[in-house]
């Protein structure tokens, strides 16, 4: 499926400061960039580095003297993705996981997976297949926790959701990944575009590595997970931020744009089809 | 310096559950294993991997139907470290650092340095030179924190520690990395054996990159910074503790040696050289 | 019915310090002290004094140069209880309530309500009657939290229960004041002596407003509710603590007794009772 | 000293809900009501009633179907102030306090006093005279913490202050109160006008139990403490809060005054008498 996705950001510095963003589109075996333009206004240095050990490709600017900066970025991106039967799915037993996975189920910044774990083994742990398992966490998150804008901040964690039930994207999937990695499903943080959010923004929901592949999940059920193009994954939003700010910077502006090729017709999963089954959307590296 | 180490350490498992054990010295450019003995009773199926991004060496255990476990491990390492005057070292701008150094920028489990950044910019801010930075850092949490044992437990962050005051090495180490990366230093954990440490135990402290190298510094002085062997590093306890268990397994004994080698002799750095100047112990990795 | 209650605590001093101890029935217009016994040893200053917005009476005690100390306190006292039925009890509302009711709605140190009026709100919020309502918190508590000795300090609140899902009878307790709360249904701390508690030992439960009384529940299910001799009452277990500690004391041993008079033929309320109408223990005061 | 003190406020209910108001000034030995006049737009059910314990004046409103909603209240009080030298004050100890000041040495809501004992004692614990003490907290807040408004919430306490170090009146309030009780210092929460504040508003301060009275003092130093006019005391915000909800109301306009009757001349007390005494405000009840 082609997709065509753009960014536009403007930022206000009160003194010279470094900006680490990250909106380009991973290029990976299931998604390839066919084309990608960046411009910065007004020309100032910067440089674009990839991290080996996830595939994100960030972009480090130094605002120098510089008030004012507006950085526009759109790609077309062509993205596969597979489906797969709950049924078909064994659950990855800890002694089969990989030395780059096993990070996933530790937990991190804002994802407290070691205090919530009796409440995740009590909700979620009698359930035996995996695929399930995931579903019924996520929806449990939808069910319980009120999609607000506004109500939380950078500081939220999942552990702070659990109980105050408001947030929004990164909030639901926060909490989706640390209740999967307190039941030992490795979970991380996605990024990404996605086709048909309302209204139009970035969007973060998770992957969990169950049957050997990393499956994406989507607590707010915002976005199609057969529409969507990775940014980037990590541990959790401290990893795959739009934009970690060193310095100064106020964000004024932001605008993103997620449209299908005019050569393609969308085909959406619907509720039914995910509980039956998953997408995966590839490595992600 | 050629140092003995050794661990012996005692398991009992209620049911058939999964250990990932970090008690293995790591093999790397200033750190070379001369010889190593590992014995696992009973025999039991055991996997060896390293962790690409860190150089951790993990051991895979599955207890299977075994109610009790012992390992015992020892190995002769050969470990160099180098020294570097304060005054030579200049800060290193975020601009400058690498993809796979960022990442000790950001925010982790027990250390959530964006909740304590205002603290520690009022507190370190105006300290220019990046070694004189953490020097004040370490010694503010030496003066304010007492080492109590049992005073905290495995969900202690540094969020706690810097308000309840108290802790252990780990503790003092999550105080110290949060801090550090509140005013951009890059921090990271450091696991390790310790020579004359008392009494004898794993030890936890820090690295700090600065001057372009990982420093290493002790907020509890209670090790001799060119008396350590590296077992992990990592973004806090969570990605280097000794033991990660999946299932229920309790610890029953844990023994922990360090000895010189006879042909060595050991000269302790004082603190007024610390106060100098630094030790690297090299790249980690 | 006529109770005889005993409790026999013992403290080493290190220094001289003072204790507020809380471990005298009440005096009030249900609960009679037909007699009551105190010895302390060795002979020191003590001061019993009647708290009147609570009835409380506490006993302060002074160590001065004392290392050691034995309390013994005895009672025999009459209870009554009166029961309702639920269908009867109408919901008091905000603007019914005196002004001396009106704080058991705030938030306290353990009773955080203000933070748990969402997940209350959606959870219970569509109960209309008021005893019912009370019913679903304390059975949702008994349902979700486990009874784990230990695992729980002195520092631990109702928002920490409420993710964690362990506790003792204070914090089931503190967890069920302040959903309570947070619904608008005034509640207490209660403290006593409880008749048949295994093994015995002081126990916490809650008083409801409703209907226009204090009436009792219990989330643990572990006391009989008109087996019940009422100690203290109070926000939470700061109020009512059995002991607060001004310096360096530790209790070194604690028992507890409640016999019920030979005379007397205990009728315990089975739990469909309480499933269609409660237990008032009187005004407490 | 005679002021003039009004404050008009507006809400808009969404449906029928309880305010309850706490705008009035208190009567008491020291603070006499020369005239009031109260204004409520439209006419609607409500009570005035005083809460015993603490003298504060509450006033219950109903909206019923009403949307909006304009309560006016003006007074003119005489108060007076007690002014006395540190030197002579003497600390109360836990052994000489009332049953009714006892409560305002535990923990609060908003003033976790248990978990800021370590931090108290090691900042002010060597400091022996209790108004030095209390200055020397009340300085440290106002040294490390920073006024900004609209940086906290309603849900903030010490605790989280200690570490943000940002904050409103509220807040340093809170952590002067928590940090004294810590220290075994009776503290309580004071609401008020305040002569010259700027802007006008409501403050907020505490009193301490030293030498025998409630002194009145200010971490924060925006407020004269002989120009105060008490409106409520409590054990923090949550007592004396100058609107509790119950249901669905947002204040839309809050305008509060305070001036000093024509025939007076205000004479402030300047920082370093303060150092040397305190002022004390009367009874508060």
């Amino acid at each position: 499926m082609r997709f065509h996705v753009s960014s536009e950001l403007k930022y206000a510095a009160m003194f010279p400061s470094t900006l680490i963003l990250n909106v380009h589109a991973q290029r990976n075996a299931s998604q390839v960039i066919v084309n990608e333009h960046l411009a910065v206004v007004p020309r100032i240095k910067l440089e674009e580095f990839t991290q080996e050990a996830t595939g994100n490709r960030f972009l480090r600017l130094e605002t120098s003297g510089h008030k004012k900066l507006t950085l526009k970025y759109s790609a077309t991106v062509d993205c596969e993705y597979q489906t797969y039967r709950a049924g078909s799915v064994e659950s990855t037993l800890v002694s089969q996981l990989s030395a780059a996975t096993i990070p996933y189920l530790f937990p991190s910044r804002y994802c407290q997976s070691d205090r919530l774990s009796r409440l995740a083994w009590d909700l979620f742990g009698k359930i035996e297949n995996p695929h399930e398992k995931v579903v019924a966490i996520t929806d449990w998150i939808h069910d319980n926790v009120e999609y607000v804008r506004g109500s939380t901040d950078s500081m939220t964690s999942a552990y702070d959701t659990v109980t105050q039930r408001t947030g929004v994207c990164r909030d639901f999937t926060h909490l989706a990944i640390a209740l999967c990695r307190a039941v030992n499903i490795p979970a991380r943080y996605f990024s990404g575009y996605a086709y048909e959010l309302e209204p139009p923004d970035f969007h973060a929901c998770l992957e969990c590595f169950i049957g050997g592949v990393w499956t994406v999940f989507d607590a707010t059920r915002l976005a199609h997970l057969n529409g969507l193009i990775r940014i980037g994954n990590g541990r959790d939003a401290a990893d795959a931020a739009v934009a970690s700010i060193f310095g100064s910077v106020k964000c004024t502006s932001m605008t993103v744009g997620c449209q299908l090729d005019k050569g393609e017709k969308f085909q959406p999963i619907d509720r039914k089809q995910l509980n039956r089954g998953g997408v995966a959307l590839g490595p992600g590296k």
